[in-house]
């Protein structure tokens, strides 16, 4: 039984404790001994934030090649290396993403990545909780194609080596890199084994003229009729969307993760018509996209520019309140993942953050959900508890200095390699 | 003589030295006796950020009436309290906002406040430059008009109290809150005495629509009948901008400060043009407005935000690079304040910056500029150098806790003592 008491902090506006026992909260309000004891110093105690959509290995692109179209970037800077990438460098890219999440907030993730395993074992040493896709992309070659179908297969085989924090999902990464056998096989694959569907899908005016112009309907549309769209499915981006295609999202309570500085960044061209999805019963959320397009994977600024850009999309100041916002970040992928860690309450999982409420900008405090979205950065996380472990205390991640260090290395020698 | 050794740091990406004499770089890379000698640690030198529009005292309002419309917002959240406002009030209000901004960077800022002296004592505390106009509001009244008329005369004059960090500006807010004789005589007096002109410039369409509709032109086209626009002449916000107002701003060399923060959350309806006002010759900057409005006074992210605005706006991921949003927070402001501190050079004014790459997020580096504007967050300004004295000194400044602690009660008794 491991069980931790943080004491000194405040729930639910009152000075109080939370105690943790095997990875729930125990007790609330009650101090009881604990293998630790770890004083919160004051802080505000808040679920923590969940990242529904990233590409954690991709620090090691971050910062190369800005200001570029998102084809190009991806034909460019991006797939020439991940062909060649190592289980080494997306190992430590990933930890370095986790360094950065954790840093933020987060405890949970949505991955979507080429190797497994390297994600993975990153995230159990961190202390993390993830839902990882090995990225599925088979440019329609059906040799890539059975190839990628028996990685899927082998890896849920193998993902049960882990432990119940990580969570094995399918990943074709979008309708213009996948044909369409494949797709319909994620779909009865996922069905079959009650996995989760992770894909990208009408993130640019592009893919969905294109898609209109292959199968003569949206992408939305493209992938209900080959039976991928159920409540299992979680769809990254959903831009450009017709009232059709959010209904179908809405009935289907897919979950749409806004992404909204890589949408600005890569000037995608349109704004995730939040409203509207949200009116139609699909669960939004925000996420933070990988480094490569970002360039961070600070979720507390990204809840600040999906705020501002559905106001000024919506030309309505009142459009995506703070509150809404946080929501999007907790709650709401919470729901989706089944994780009990959407609000913090006797029972539920031990993971939850503290904020510290003494940096300038949190003064004066009139609403909490406000300075978190407007105001703070992620500085204001002073502590992070995950599985009712400590996994940041104080702003201090065990090992930080050496995965920063090894990350440059790995960058630096993915580059070497491949541009000789 | 007040003498300043900055060692252990980059500068121009070599490990070097910077030596300060009496407010002035006297060396660099070379290492004198000094009164003062600061490890910088291994930091990067960087050219400070200036604010170029802000309220620093509303910090006291920060998050208190979030998503609201700009008039209402004005009208029931902000007007009522600033008429009873105090000189403690505004000072500890402002205190806390140079508190912030000190953290993110910035050396100098540009305000428009209501009570001069308060926020001028705060400056010369806080060891900062600043550019402070005492805001004119006379609501079209003759009295107010003569009594706002006669402050400024005596505020320029009593201006010269204070040292050469602090210069006066007249500050009329808009054409909406201040009368043409107002405007007139503000051009007559800015330019008797080479005095800067800071207002509020087409900052929604609702101001552009009554203007034309009262006066038969744009706002921009009414103050340029007013005798008021030059090149001692900044507007903030400039957004619904005719190809002729723009012309004019151009051809004047015109400051336009660029606060997409403030216009997005109060959704202004619109995007400050920045690619035809660069192009017509206009000077371009970034500000974060008054934390009101932001609602932190944090200058890389709002170059990040002015970044991702430009892009969406334009549909074009190639607007607004990372470069040119660092100099509109660094060279292009500091050229109009006539302020050598655009660079890092030997006899400019010894106000700079280190910044702490060691953060998760500034790893891998291709590009400093890339990581300051998308990727960093003001954690990474580890110590701020002003006039040849450290006003941060690895992420610490004197006397902060106390600023906090008394703002916060500034607030409290501001709104206690007007609600009741």
């Amino acid at each position: 039984m491991n069980s931790l008491l943080v004491k000194n902090i405040i729930v639910d506006g009152k000075l109080s404790s939370i105690y943790c026992e095997d990875g729930h909260i125990a007790e609330i309000g009650v101090e009881k001994d604990a293998d630790e004891v770890f004083d919160g110093q004051g802080c505000i105690a808040h679920p923590p934030f969940l990242n529904s959509h990233t590409h954690a290995s991709m620090t090691l692109f971050r910062g190369n090649g800005d200001d570029l179209p998102l084809m190009e970037w991806l034909q460019t800077r991006v797939w020439p290396y991940e062909k060649q990438i190592s289980f080494d460098e997306i190992y430590w890219g990933g930890k370095l993403a986790m360094v950065e999440m954790i840093r933020s907030g987060i405890t949970f993730f949505a991955d979507m990545y080429w190797n497994f395993h390297a994600v993975a074992k990153g995230v159990e040493e961190m202390g993390m909780r993830a839902c990882l896709s090995a990225v599925f992309i088979d440019f329609d070659n059906a040799e890539v194609a059975r190839q990628q179908k028996e990685a899927n297969e082998r890896l849920l085989h193998e993902s049960k080596e882990y432990s119940n924090c990580i969570s094995f999902a399918v990943g074709p990464h979008a309708i213009y890199t996948v044909n369409q056998d494949s797709f319909r096989w994620a779909a009865e694959f996922t069905r079959e084994h009650d996995l989760i569907l992770h894909t990208h899908l009408s993130e640019t005016g592009h893919e969905v003229k294109e898609c209109l112009e292959k199968h003569g309907c949206t992408p939305v549309e493209y992938l209900e009729s080959l039976g991928c769209i159920s409540n299992r499915f979680m769809a990254a981006h959903t831009v450009h969307l017709t009232e059709k295609d959010i209904r179908i999202l809405g009935e289907n309570r897919v979950m749409c993760m806004h992404n909204p500085v890589s949408n600005m960044k890569l000037a995608v061209g349109g704004v995730y018509p939040y409203r509207k999805l949200k009116a139609a019963g699909a669960i939004p959320s925000i996420a933070t996209d990988g480094a490569g397009s970002n360039n961070n994977l600070d979720i507390l600024e990204e809840m600040k520019i999906a705020a501002l850009l559905q106001k000024h999309h919506d030309n309505d100041p009142t459009s995506l309140s703070a509150k809404e916002a946080v929501e999007m970040a907790t709650i709401h992928p919470a729901g989706f993942f089944n994780l009990d860690c959407g609000t913090i309450h006797k029972g539920g999982l031990a993971d939850f953050i503290l904020i510290n409420s003494g940096h300038a900008e949190m003064n004066p405090m009139f609403d909490l959900n406000s300075h978190l979205v407007y105001a703070a950065n992620s500085q204001v996380v002073d502590s992070v508890v995950c599985d009712g472990k400590l996994l940041m205390r104080h702003r201090t991640i065990e090992g930080e200095e050496e995965i920063i260090a090894k990350a440059n290395e790995a960058s630096a020698s993915m580059y070497k390699r491949i541009d000789g």
